[in-house]
């Protein structure tokens, strides 16, 4: 299970393997391995096509023309899109914009000052960063209390956690549906409904799943949901965040950030705001057109490949990577940080090493790019679009021959 | 004054006249005059060139190394080239983030938190939209008051204006560098030092000044700025926007959007927000970076020209106009409804006629792009670097030829 063959006949069988030509640096000879596409999805070659004649024939062409013509609604227009290839939403209640700290603060905001009789937000210890830190701004602003769900570093936040914690007294549960560390995927459904059931509501952060593991919002009865479009969905660096409002909450929850692009009647320019029907409330200031353009390449790319097969094939380079992990870096002091299960295992697998921040380096010098995470992990980042089963092999070679070394 | 060899004459003596050749679009012939720059600037050649090797090269060759290699680092090497070239800021004041209407919450915010006993925010009515919603929104929100100024339409914002509202309960005053209307240039350091005097903090937006009308924060002694990169800098659709805060107000003020890359310590990834030292702290979400690849190549040619020689340009662009629209449009029915003073008049002059909504479509069916600005204001933007005095002079005539049909 762990020669090069082996690799070769994964390659063989993949009905995406066609689509890896579809990016720019796939032939690098320089990079063995890129561990990362989980941070920083590769660009598509189409994306650069598109950039360029966007510059030349879109702005340099259409010019102001162009926000009326069609950019206003770029930012709904794509959501629909995302919504409906990659998160399970119907339309309008996806919108692109901001950052993803951005909308966690606009959501997050939205939903606390809702409910002004529950104080509580429940946020767990191993969630993203930003979440964590937007959290407890808001929480030191408006009065409330963040309540901390300790989660195990590989089990990730489950529905019997969320039983335990949840009460009269909950606004809004904050959770990751990938742990950016271990990837566990968390029962989005089944906290989404003990949420309901207590009156609370949940967003969910989807930077780590979108494009990798299927997403129902509509299904799991979500709230609200942002996510980044820089990973799975190979938007480039800094690429716009998207923002998800369910239907029902539309008319209730009010972003605090009131821009021009949010409001009824945007020419007008008149006096006093007053929300835009739907979803794009959730709009601020003037959308970031141009970097919206990869995203729409990797929306294409990712409907024509298909997120059911997307998840299959993620899930057998992730399975691939756990078992070279055992059979090489096992006897090296790895060990698998992520799921073993491949039904909770997001498109990343985390070897933990105590020497993983210097292994790192020296990896990157070798020419595979995994992602330190501190204080012990290595992350294994499985872009199913842009990678090989014979590059996760070839990279793995050398995660071992680096670790042997010393 | 008004014939075409005037036209040609100012051309000829114009310093700057070969820089229209860097952009692209100024030779289609199927648009006789850009006159909306001062909403979107156009495209560089240079710009066009740099996003494709962005994407090839560093996007799709350093891959996520891009990050550590420099793009951390681009929202305050970018701020402080801004600074240095277009806004008189000394270093460690200026980031490149978010959209304007962001920026303004997060500045307005700090500004209005850190004085609890003082409840007025100023601002004018003839204020961009986005600043007066960002306003009334803080307002509601922080149980503060909006103390409005009713400005004149032409005249702007006043010095005399200022020293009639503020007083001892004035948080903060929030205007506009120069009116989005009128282009009238408020008095910003005599504004400021009102302000001061009363104890209050100012905000400038610069989004209709920055790169065509010199700025000097540090020396009006601005507390807090912002402004977007779109217009006069040639950054595309929904680029990023920036923000300025007085090195002396960088400990004190705390903007409330928590995120890691405003973070003390980024990578560390720990529990605790503890901001940034420094201007880093306005910072929430990953920085919009392939979108800041425009603004460099429009920074590099404003540092090429020079501020001084870009404003000197504009004046004589603004009053071609004046002279052009009281020659052919007055009898027609139009009225310069921008200052006739060029010292303080910004780089569009608005034209006010009874049918400018209709006006403005037919001329822009006929190949010459103004802007329409309700209730009847017909904006003539003047990008000085890619604009020619021939362009001016052709759709001027234009306008004439289009209003005379009736």
């Amino acid at each position: 299970m762990t020669d090069a063959a082996r690799a070769r006949e994964l390659d063989a069988a993949d009905p995406l393997a066609h689509l890896r030509a579809r990016f720019l640096g796939v032939d690098d000879p320089s990079v063995v391995a890129y561990f990362d596409g989980n941070s920083l999805g590769r660009p598509l070659r189409a994306t650069a096509q598109r950039m360029d004649a966007f510059v030349r024939e879109q702005w340099g062409g259409r010019l102001i023309r162009g926000w009326t013509d069609e950019w206003l609604d770029w930012p709904l227009v794509l959501g629909d899109r995302l919504g409906a290839i990659a998160l399970g939403a119907a339309p309008g209640q996806v919108v692109v914009a901001d950052s993803t700290t951005v909308l966690l603060y606009k959501l997050i905001r939205a939903a606390v000052d809702a409910q002004p009789d529950r104080r509580e937000i429940v946020v767990d210890t191993d969630n993203f960063p930003t979440d964590r830190y937007v959290v407890e701004g808001i929480a030191a602003e408006r009065g409330r209390v963040v309540r901390w769900v300790e989660t195990d570093p590989v089990a990730g936040i489950t529905p019997a956690q969320v039983a335990e914690v949840v009460g009269p007294d909950t606004a809004l549960l904050v959770f990751s549906h990938v742990a950016y560390r271990s990837a566990f995927v968390a029962d989005a459904a089944e906290i989404t409904r003990l949420a309901h059931d207590a009156g609370a509501l949940v967003l969910w952060d989807l930077s780590h799943s979108v494009g990798s593991v299927p997403v129902s919002l509509d299904a799991w009865g979500a709230d609200l949901a942002v996510g980044c479009s820089y990973k799975y969905l190979n938007g480039g660096p800094g690429a716009p965040a998207f923002g998800y409002v369910a239907t029902r909450h539309l008319d209730r929850l009010r972003q605090p950030v009131q821009g021009w692009m949010g409001r009824a009647d945007l020419f007008e320019m008149g006096p006093g705001y007053e929300a835009a029907p739907g979803v794009r409330a959730v709009l601020s200031g003037t959308p970031p057109i141009l970097a919206m353009v990869p995203l729409g390449a990797g929306l294409d790319l990712l409907e024509e490949a298909g997120i059911a097969a997307v998840r299959t094939k993620s899930v057998l380079l992730t399975q691939h990577v756990v078992e070279l992990a055992d059979a090489w870096l096992a006897p090296l002091g790895f060990r698998v940080a992520s799921p073993r299960d491949p039904e909770r295992r997001g498109s990343h697998v985390t070897l933990c090493h105590p020497d993983a921040r210097a292994l790192n380096a020296r990896l990157v010098d070798a020419g595979v790019i995994p992602d330190f995470r501190a204080p012990d992990g290595l992350r294994i980042g499985l872009s199913p679009l842009s990678t090989s089963f014979a590059e996760v092999h070839r990279g793995m070679e050398l995660v071992r021959e680096v670790a042997s070394r010393g």
